[in-house]
């Protein structure tokens, strides 16, 4: 059960939103215009910065989420890269990505855990390596909103049912074919 | 300079927003639905509680620019509240609040450190002090935007002016008056 009192009751993020749609348009509109793209990296790659970034801030409603959407929206050779990196038991295991993806992956963690630490070396491997001014910008916040995400999940005590649950895959179906909305 | 291109060149997220407009308008759209209100509580205490976050976050940008939003938006007796809040050098004294504010700055402060924290005897002091749940939804929500805005002013590495630059009052007074816009 949620911290705060919520009528219509759904797991992790959805309940939150369904009960405060004045909050959940702009959410949902950042999150469109954040992960339903396809510049400079695709929508799977900007799926897997937010699972990455939500596995290890261990908010499990959000990462298995965007796992899922990650999943449902992966060619077979990514399918495996993303279940390579989050069966894995060690967070930081990225060395099966690309060498661009690892770059982005080292700035969204960098931001994560201290925005200040990201230095000018991690940026220019990340040019270094293809990616262009708008991925980088894209990264960053990527990270830092799923910092916001996953904290309002975590903040109001939400409940996150079990990786498997048909919950996740249902809305990665909604999300692949509509993108996010209420 | 900040990590990045931009081709208009501003401080803070300001730089960030006019180069990146089609994030700027759900950034825009979020910091409006939670604190261009005066509903359970004011706008001041709104930017009280987003200015508290990004000091603790040690971000000076947004920082510096949210004090300034919420002096302009204080009644004397407030703005008394706020100089104190923020030219004491004791980031946790905010013992000269509201008891109700009180509770609510203590849970902004935990979903900022670790949103898992946060407790039901947390949520429960807010209520007995006025709280309803509307607020302590908004308090959540704004606290952890803040963990985001500030990763994003900051794994940008954008630029701040001192405090006492023209830069925050002009923001201030048109944030006072129409409410957040690129």
């Amino acid at each position: 059960m949620a911290h705060i009192h919520l009528s219509i009751d759904a797991p992790g993020i959805i309940g939150l939103m369904l009960n405060h749609p004045e909050t959940a348009a702009p959410l949902n509109a950042l999150a469109n215009s954040l992960l339903v793209k396809d510049k400079g990296i695709s929508r799977f790659e900007r799926e897997l910065i937010a699972a990455y970034v939500s596995r290890n801030n261990e908010c499990k409603f959000c990462h298995r989420s965007h796992r899922a959407f990650a999943e449902a929206l992966a060619v077979p050779e990514e399918l495996k890269l993303a279940q390579i990196l989050f069966d894995n038991n060690e967070p930081t295991d990225i060395s099966n990505l690309s060498p661009k993806m690892q770059a982005l992956m080292q700035i969204a963690e960098q931001v994560r855990k201290d925005a200040k630490g990201v230095s000018r070396e991690m940026i220019q491997k990340a040019r270094d390596t293809g990616a262009d001014e708008e991925t980088i910008h894209d990264t960053v916040l990527i990270a830092a909103a799923f910092c916001m995400f996953n904290r309002y999940v975590d903040g109001l005590g939400t409940f996150a049912p079990e990786w498997g649950d048909e919950t996740y895959h249902h809305s990665a179906e909604r999300v692949a074919s509509s993108g996010y909305s209420v």
